[in-house]
């Protein structure tokens, strides 16, 4: 079977089993990820309501802990919902939002994972370096202005620790396990980090892998795959990030075997 | 005078209008359900400040209480809400969203369905007959497998014991009063329930009619017509659901005579 | 040097900077407004974690407080993040969303005027007025019925007590200082207060060039002078204002001098 086919068998598992994806993520992306989710096949619930964490992870096929918005109010229910899901065997998907920009963002996602073990961590390079401890990297924000290659030690690193696999986004996105897989995934589009989100959709749709793939690296990498073949399936219909946002989500919705065959580029 | 020239006579009324709507919503629709607001001429403001409530209120022509977002700050305005509403005489609609899902969101909607008359309750099929005490219904996070016609007789009994109209969405819309009213709405697309926060839009969309049509069934029903016109219209332009949300606004700002009278399907 | 080339050189400035702009801002914008700064060239961070504040700001090139969701947990973030700016000489723009509507919004920005000097403060005309102290003022929600121009003597009222530039935004946007500078800009579209808001992005975007220009009155000059291009740009291409925000986004990311000097439409 090769990568192509292993990525569109996925999509075609998540589009009939239709999992129910519980988010406690970022008040910027609660619209964009929930349509990504629905695009691709999956049933995205969003909520921060620590009294309900346990029953919804109890229905959820995977879970997403995104710390966009670090307020008290979010996060005091992301140790709860990870504990549930650790209790049900349901993935977590952790996304460390601006790691790096400030004390509360790179401590919250390293209080988390001394505590629980992750599916998979998904970030960009200077989020990824920043929780595996290396010094040096330069906080812009939820930017990150390094490539994802500068952040293969700190992945590494991080799924060593952690278990699990670690996707880092950027042109090219890398993805690595503790096991020593690894690979990098090219194309996509210079249009995408102009979308607010795509990111927090990456991680997303990372979630909706983890429902139907119990290999964490599989499961990142095809997520990162079906990012990149949507992001450059829209682009090229695209004068801008505005339209590219909703011909990204056409582009998951109507996404067959050979749009993945065609536009899939891995290296490893 | 037809259903199709009644809807269209309240459309006209709001665009006349323009009345302000409060909407107490969820962090995943705010932004969408605003633009659908002002595109078919009402006047959006989305609030959970308790301290204003009172007073926003009573500027307001109706007001959305929806329980997507279910966490304690934003359900904490709820009440006193519709407290104000019932003072003023200002209609509320209700969105049990996600009811069967967790106690919490079964439970937050009968208490305030405990101490309050709705003018509207909106839902899909699982929502309404959770809320209306039915069992067996399988939770599957935000979204419903079933058809709105299994839910008619939960309607029927939450219109009988709370008064106003009851609205179920899905493939068929459903409304139903308790003097016997009912109607289902056919048309549409499938392309709807894979945009977020269409139902929330529908909701929305019913407290638009609210201001203008004293009927809870008459403006549920208007309600249900022009989403189903809406989502048609849009859905013939449309490759997949990220442009449809679009093209949905633009069909609600565009909306004419003809439009309704060409797309309405109402089945009594 | 023409008003054209003075906007587009700050356009270029922003693209080169690409500077972190702080939002404390409402739920029903961080998503658009969050993609108008991305597509502008800034680098957008949303947040109202207050233990985060005075770190964030001290890596801000200017900070956006938008007063649209008035609930206390947002509002307690930004008396710190503005006294943090205050220390950093990082520029904050003020969106009073609503003043007028409530008590709570006509005296949260008066709160924080007394305490601090905005750079701009851009609302709408009754926004405007209800700050400035004026009387007679309907309240109507978040929207306003005055035209800019009803507001000027409260515009030059606000700036001459605060400091800064003011910016009324309507059909014809308004911007003064208290030095006399006094500017009207005219074009863009009816379908622009269709699409909600806009009004808040023009304040994201008065930041934006905030990061670039230290004069107040032109920053907010050239910032409506972009709104409004963007905005003619877009309409242009657009059957309704749901396809419009998404075009008014790719006209900001594709702006060019040339679509500046052809739209720009400014009176003295």
């Amino acid at each position: 079977m090769t990568d192509a086919e292993k990525v569109f068998r996925d999509i075609t598992a998540i589009r009939e089993k239709a999992p129910v994806i519980l988010s406690i993520t970022n008040y910027v992306v609660t619209n964009t990820t929930a349509n990504a989710l629905l695009a691709i096949g999956a049933s995205p619930i969003m909520s921060h309501a620590v009294e309900e964490m346990a029953e919804i992870v109890a229905i959820s096929g995977a879970v997403v802990i995104n710390l966009g918005t670090i307020a008290t109010e979010y996060v005091a229910a992301m140790d709860p919902a990870w504990a549930a899901a650790d209790e049900h065997g349901v993935p977590v998907v952790l996304d460390p939002v601006g790691a790096g920009a400030s004390r509360l963002r790179t401590n919250t996602p390293l209080a988390l994972l001394a505590a629980h073990k992750p599916f998979i961590i998904r970030g960009n390079a200077s989020e990824i370096m920043t929780i595996a401890g290396e010094s040096g990297v330069a906080a812009r924000g939820v930017d990150s202005s390094a490539g994802s290659d500068a952040a293969g030690g700190a992945a590494m690193a991080l799924a060593e620790k952690h278990g699990g696999a670690v996707a880092v986004s950027g042109e090219t996105d890398l993805v690595v396990d503790a096991a020593g897989s690894r690979a990098r995934v090219l194309g996509g589009s210079a249009l995408m980090p102009r979308v607010t989100g795509l990111g927090c959709t990456a991680t997303a749709i990372c979630a909706a892998f983890a429902t139907v793939n119990k290999d964490p690296f599989e499961a990142a990498l095809h997520a990162c795959v079906t990012m990149k073949t949507a992001g450059e399936i829209a682009a090229a219909k695209s004068a801008g990030p505005g339209i590219l946002q909703l011909h990204f989500y056409d582009a998951l919705y109507n996404m067959n075997a050979k749009d993945v065959a065609e536009h899939l580029k891995v290296e490893r």
